[in-house]
Parts: structure tokens; sequence; C-alpha cells
């Protein structure tokens, strides 16, 4: 077999028009538009083995998307100073990929992810979301109280069985470790939460989100966001938020190259993660 | 006739999907969704003499947009409290009523106003623009010199005839005070152009910002745009940059009420004004 270059792929879209991330027969996904472009540009299957930090829902927005991809060292050589803006003519404007970068073999943009970090922006101007950025914003029809929320996210920090949160999936363990969780206002008013984990289970920070609003908005005490982690499935009481308020900004990978198989050996040993 | 009372109201819209602010026939525009929803809201012809501060183009977008509106004031006084929410709830996400403010009936959204703000957003990055920023950033294809931008701005600033930079109309003056002019790259690396006058003539800042950019990626040099000062009509060498990366983002009025009217029949008396 020929030799073969790992690329990883920094990647922003606009979730708006997408079926989410992961190639769907007869949908509008992610995945599926990049490898078509991929495939158009470097021959139907050049590139092969495409994997993503983050499975993005339906919905769901990103600036900071990191996945990787293997091409034949020849052609990578050959195509290497253009396949950027080549990539950008021909994909479409909801979709871009910022950056080609070779790594090692051993860089796996799932696997070797030490944390994925989310944005979830809601404004409670009584005028709702400001136009422009309509797509990206959820509108709040209540005034939410933001030492509220941030006292609803304090009691999340750290690591628990989110099971409450999650879509239970067999042999997948519900255990996560959320390093960052807190809430503040923009310049314009907007709402935003910063929510940081080592991976997220499906639909968890949608979830956490729904659960922290019903204390922003003064419909729940405090501490009950982080009361429900004491149950042991999924509950019905908490609202999953929209999707459009969410949007994945940053993928953190080790500093230090030599510890991307260490890291994947090690995640792949403590679960198979399925990530929101 | 009825006592009526005057209306400021502060205008946020997307303008992508418009064919501009005035209302046309058979087009959808900012004034004509204004209207219908003021109509359906207070019943037919309530709000009378709509009149705003800057007549965008279609496709450009606003944050900061003002206008005026009369009411009967008994119908006002009714609705004082509950008009911004309803009017949110029936516009279109595109539009949006930021807010609503009696002002003294010498307020002129238009004629009383000191300054018009726009901003234009262009981005050189290879792979184009940011997919949930695209409907409001401008791809430009080449590298683009922030000190060059800002060269060929200085030399606009000022009272000067901006015949060439101008739709020519009859009777109208194309004297214009740019007192603003300048560019930044924005965190992101967007480059943002601020352009402040008394006023603009059509497509103005448009055309503005086309010449500069023709010195931005080398083509003309510094002082080009400046030297078309001198031409008595609107030059044919002059590219109008695409209607979707500039945005309104402030009118300015003056800080004393008593100074409305003074500011509105100075304005008359120097001009029609014909403003992008």
């Amino acid at each position: 077999m020929d030799e073969r270059t790992r690329l990883r792929l920094d990647v922003s879209y606009d979730g708006t028009d997408f079926s989410g991330w992961a190639p769907q027969p007869d949908r509008r996904t992610v995945a599926g538009v990049l490898v078509e472009a991929l495939d158009l540009l470097l021959g139907a299957g050049s590139a092969t083995g495409l994997t993503v930090a983050g499975r993005t829902d339906a919905g769901v927005h990103a600036t900071g998307q990191v996945c990787h991809v293997d091409l034949p060292t020849a052609l990578w050589r050959e195509r290497e100073g253009s396949l950027l803006r080549r990539l950008s003519r021909l994909l479409p404007g909801d979709v871009r990929v910022r950056a080609v970068t070779e790594v090692p073999a051993q860089f796996d943009a799932r696997f070797s992810a030490t944390f994925r970090r989310y944005e979830y922006r809601v404004t409670d101007a009584p005028y709702g979301a400001e136009p422009l950025r309509r797509h990206e914003i959820l509108a709040w029809p209540r005034p939410l109280d933001l030492d509220a929320l941030n006292a609803a996210a304090a009691g999340l920090v750290g690591e628990h069985d989110f099971a409450a949160y999650c879509r239970r999936k067999e042999n997948a363990t519900t255990l996560r470790e959320v390093t960052r969780l807190d809430w503040r206002r923009d310049p314009d008013g907007v709402l935003v939460a910063t929510v940081q984990a080592d991976a997220f289970c499906q639909a968890m920070v949608r979830s956490l989100v729904g659960a922290m609003l019903a204390v922003g908005e003064g419909r729940r005490p405090a501490d009950w966001p982080a009361g429900l982690l004491r149950r042991r499935e999924r509950s019905g009481e908490v609202t999953v938020a929209p999707a459009h308020g969410l949007t994945l900004v940053a993928v953190g990978y080790p500093d230090d190259p030599a510890e991307y198989a260490r890291r994947a050996e090690l995640t792949r040993r403590l679960r198979v993660p399925a990530e929101a």
C-alpha cells in the first residue's frame, strides 16, 4: 500500500442548513459535503478515514471543529500549496476549511483530544435576537439572572456521572469531567455560556443549558441542576435547549505530539465516547 | 385633528432578504414590513409619516438605524407598555425594533441627524468568510494591506465634493463632510472600515470602499481615491463594493432636544440629502 500522510483539518460551519456532522443517506451533512469536495478535488476515495472531534447534532454550529483524514503522501506533496484555496472555491459558503496541517500518524482528531469547548448564546432582550445573529442566538421570552445562571453552573463543574443529561447508549459510560462552566454577558448583553469537558455525550450541553435556564428565569432553585446528577438515567424534567444557540468553539490536544498516541490509548481504554 | 405623539424607533435588520429600506411595489422592503406590522397592531393608517435616517440599499444591513413615526397620543398612551414586545412577536426575525421612545415633535429622524456611521467588513483570509458571518463580510480573493487602506482613507476625510462617488441626482449637492474614515483588523482578522459623515449620497460608502480596496490590494497608488475628488461626475473606474459587507451602525442627533429643529432647518437649507 502507498505511504499515507495524516492531515488535520480545522473546520467552521453554519449548522442551520445541515443535518449535523455525521453522514446520513439523503441528508445534507457537514461530513458529506466535505467528503464530496475532497473526492472531487483529489479523486474519489483518495482521502480516507475522515474522523471528527465533535459529532455535532443537526443545527449546531462550529468555529473550532477539528477532524483528520489520510491522503497518499505523493498526492499530498503535489497539492500541498493549493489545497486550502481550492477547497474554499469548491465548498459551499456555510462550511469552510480554515487550515490544513500535516500531523503525525498518531494524531487522532477524536481520541487524542483532551477537551471540547462549546458556547451557548441566549438573549433575554425584550425585542429578541439581533437579526444578523439570530441563527446563533436563542431568544428567551423572560428575563434571565446572570448570578442565578452562574450559581447553577457552579454545581455542575467537576467529574460526575451525567446520566441525567445524556441519551443513554449501550456499553457507554456517562462519566464526564466538566472543567469549565460559566456564564457572562457580552458587550451586546447576550448571555454566553462556556462549557468545557473532556468529552460530552449526545445533547449533553443543550440539556445542561436547558436546566440552567430554568434556574436563570427563577423557575427552579440554583441547586436543582446539580441535584439531578444523582439520577441514573435521563431526566424528563430537563428541556433540551434548541440547537441553533450552540457552537463548538475549540478542541484541545496535547502540546507534545509524543502524547497523541498515549492520550488516544487512554481515551479508548476509558470509554467509547459518544460526543455531542 | 387628534393630538399626535412622535416616536423614535431604533431598528436593526439583516438586509439579505430585503430590497432595501424604501417601500417599493411587489418588493419586500424594511419600511414595507414595518408599516405592515404597525398597521396590524394599531389599525391601518394609525401610524403616519414614517421617516428614516438612512435609506439603505438592497442587501445593506443595519444595527443602528433610526426612524420616526407619528401616532395618535391616546393610542400611544394605551399601548406604550406593550408596543415593543408586540412588535417583536409580529415582525419577522430579520427585522427588530430595539427601542420605541417618545420624542419632541421637532425631532426628525432624517433632517435632525448630525451624522451617519457605517461599517464595511471584508476578509482576505485564504479560506474566505467565517460561515456564521458570511452574510455580512465580503470575501476578498487577494491579500489586503492595512496600512495602504488607511493611507487611502486619510485622503478622503474632510469636506469634499464627492461627485465621483455619487449617483448624480438633479438639484442635489454632492458636497459631504466625512468626519471619520479608518480601517482596523478585528480580533478575527476581518478588516473593518468605519465611515462617518454628516450624510451620504447613494452608494457612496460602497464606492469609497471599492476605491480603497484597489489601493489595499496594490492595484492603485494610495493617493488615487483622493485624486478622484477632482472629478465633477461619477467615475467609471470605481467599482462599487457589494452591499452585503455594509452595515449602518449609528445615527447621531444633537444632545439638546432644543437643537432638533435648528439642525433640521439647517439640513433642509443646505440640501435635500439623498443618503446611502
